[in-house]
């Protein structure tokens, strides 16, 4: 290829046949989801109600590879393989010796990698009977996800999305219409769960963990429902592993290996999908990247949360995950990353930082908005909120380069789009963007609320 | 390439590295553009207080091939080659037996066409010296795509968009901010036709014919600055031959022949943009397709305007253009394709249109709305309400193709995505959106007012 190169494309045909398990990669394997009642080890029976056998069967698989369904890579090929960029005008515009690479995802045609999760995930229950799956939102990229998912499978979706959302950003919910899903303002009316919380608050603001557990109460009392999350859990990360693989071949293609690899970290799907099949060529001893998380200084889950068992939604009804936790009961000030925004994170991630393979830094998203800014200016696409701190993590890795003189190669998870999220950046030209001293007492006390097994 | 393809990729090294133009290979060449004083032919000299002499010596070339710059490839690299896809899922929902490929130009920053000619616009000014831009917009695909350009060349950018489309969709605004450009609603209270406009009418809603007027002033009076025009002149569709150049090479990776050739015709840049290098092909003997411009039933320049010489915009400062027209003071009804809501039609597709070589259909926008949102749901795209037209047409010709069983391949060009259009589609889903008779009357009143040259 030759070396003036902008994107590097690979063709359909190349797009990656199987998805990559880290598991058994590991020196030791994360702890198991326990019950909440038996503090037992979940097994796939407790998952049966929310979740199709072929999933559940991934989420424990011990397998490295699982083969990707033929009828999964005919969606997938609608937008994948994604490019691979390299960030020329960015790295011109920043002065810095590095050279920076991203993986786009915002070509999907939801905007954003869900749906790399949510098309296998509606084919898997679409393939055992279901006919309807229910899910949260935040912002609403993971639900217009599950939405065109569900469209191509013919099944439906109905989604809870928190109601702060719902009422500032109407188009997502347009967006998922247009797909054919129903949506309902969480807390709502149509659950018991949610029709308590509105009796309190008829203007309650809604939250993840209370719409994950209106999804889920709707799942569990119908047996042709299933329930669907966008991210933390194990097969999530798996099906996004697909992004780390396209990237390896496309980094291959134009001779580089990266030093540092930096994503953004909210439920962990995005960093995972893109840090795994890297973390095995580190394992084996192939290349050394850094491995960097980010996530925002007013959620700051891995920076400053424990890692301890805690619940994934409000209401208390999800088994128990080992995982750096804020508390099940955090509520993360209103910034504009509402895709990070979760008080959790991934139990596989959690466990890979606590083997010290990866580095974690927070940061304020006022910085995050400069750096999206920039990127847009420099690169044209207009990122989401969320990856803007990959970006701004990125920014600052370049310019220590600039400072050291080293070329480095940084590659990093441009997960979605801003099409959308255009108000925040309208607030931020305006200078109406907040940042959020999270203060240490407020999170001591939203940790105490998470159990305490001995 | 296997027979199973959906998206027909070609590598970044593909990029085309010439423009086409048609006209030396026309039967005989448009007629030009005359000074609205003399009635004498406009030469370079009476465009240059509007144009750089580069896009002027474009506008009037006689060359068939015009070479493009590296420093503008090296910025459409940033999302070209764009895909060609096969609408599989389209087809099988239709249960017909055609072929249907589209071009997808909606992976461009700012999600449509228009930055093929953004770009190498703000090239050839920013080359000469010229430190700012003017435009017009309607609903803003083209100041967004301007204010993207113009941020890669470090020039200014001015937009005057349509009052209405301002009020009604702040978001195109942000995202042209976000690029660094000054938006003002048209009419503004910047230029002297613009405060004569305020004065009569607070709440002006704007049209475009009003924004080109203010836009062009703003540049003529300034040495430094100059206008950009995102459609209509040969120059801007000598820039969009790049989707037909691409399109060409997909369509033969993959062994085929298009016999139907379908694209919606605003001011004709998209639509010229994918047909012309076909034209080449099928004046040359080479290919046969039938070349069918699709236009909105409440704006049927082609179907239901006179061809005659006419201005450009409202306040009749434009050089008169043999074109097909509506009349310069032609207010379209509010259909929600803002970019198909021009009075006039690009003089060479409507040169081309007279020789015989397209045909021409106009379609109710609900008929268009119908099949964006099935089309969404099959192919995953959300499009905008402009190609929805193109989208319809193909869909028609689609299930003609099932009534005779004939197995026709249809190409038609998707120019860009509706992530920024939701309202409309949210209007849809609601049954709110209208269609509008445009009676023999207000026609023949409209047309009244094109001058009669003798």
């Amino acid at each position: 290829m030759a070396d003036d190169y902008y994107r590097v494309t690979l063709p359909e045909s190349e797009i990656p046949t199987q998805w990559y398990n880290v598991i058994p990669d590991l020196p030791e394997p994360p702890p198991p989801p326990l019950h909440p009642g038996t503090l037992e080890p979940a097994g796939p029976d407790d998952l049966a109600p929310l979740f199709p056998m072929g999933l559940i069967m991934q989420e424990v698989t011990g397998d490295s590879y699982v083969d990707i369904p033929g009828a999964v890579i005919d969606v997938l090929r609608l937008w994948r393989p994604s490019p691979l960029m390299r960030a020329r005008r960015l790295e011109q515009a920043l002065d810095t010796p590095a050279k920076i690479f991203y993986k786009y995802e915002g070509v999907s045609p939801a905007g954003s990698h869900k749906p790399n999760t949510a098309v296998p995930q509606a084919y898997y229950n679409h393939a055992e009977g279901i006919t309807k799956l229910t899910t949260e939102t935040g912002a609403g990229q993971w639900g217009s996800a599950l939405a065109f998912a569900c469209a191509q499978y013919g099944i439906e979706c109905e989604v809870w999305q928190v109601a702060a959302s719902y009422r500032q950003k109407p188009y997502r919910k347009t967006m998922m219409e247009v797909w054919g899903a129903t949506v309902h303002p969480s807390p709502s009316n149509v659950t018991d769960y949610g029709r308590s919380l509105l009796a309190e608050d008829p203007d309650h603001p809604g939250s993840l963990g209370i719409a994950i557990s209106e999804a889920i109460s709707m799942a569990a009392a119908n047996p042709n429902v299933r329930y669907a999350l966008g991210s933390v859990l194990n097969h999530v990360l798996l099906h996004q592993t697909i992004i780390g693989e396209e990237a390896l071949r496309q980094l291959a293609m134009v001779g580089e290996t990266p030093d540092v690899l930096v994503g953004c970290t909210g439920g962990g799907s995005n960093f995972g999908g893109l840090a795994l099949p890297f973390l095995r060529e580190k394992l084996a001893g192939r290349m050394s990247p850094v491995i960097r998380c980010v996530e925002p200084a007013a959620c700051p889950t891995l920076t400053r949360g424990v890692y301890r068992y805690d619940f994934g939604d409000t209401a208390r009804t999800t088994p128990l995950l080992k995982m750096h936790t804020l508390g099940h009961g955090f509520i993360p000030e209103p910034i504009h990353a509402g895709g990070l925004r979760y008080h959790g994170m991934s139990p596989l991630v959690s466990h890979i930082h606590e083997l010290g393979l990866t580095e974690a830094v927070a940061i304020d998203q006022s910085e995050c908005f400069a750096a999206g800014l920039q990127f847009a200016r420099t690169e044209g696409i207009v990122p989401a909120p969320e990856p803007t701190h990959a970006i701004a993590a990125t920014v600052r890795e370049a310019l220590a380069c600039k400072q050291s003189g080293q070329s480095k190669t940084i590659l990093t998870a441009l997960c979605g789009h801003g099409h959308l999220d255009l108000a925040s950046y309208e607030a931020y030209i305006a200078g109406s963007i907040a940042d959020f001293d999270l203060s240490d007492e407020a999170l001591a006390k939203s940790i105490q609320a998470v159990p305490v097994l001995t």
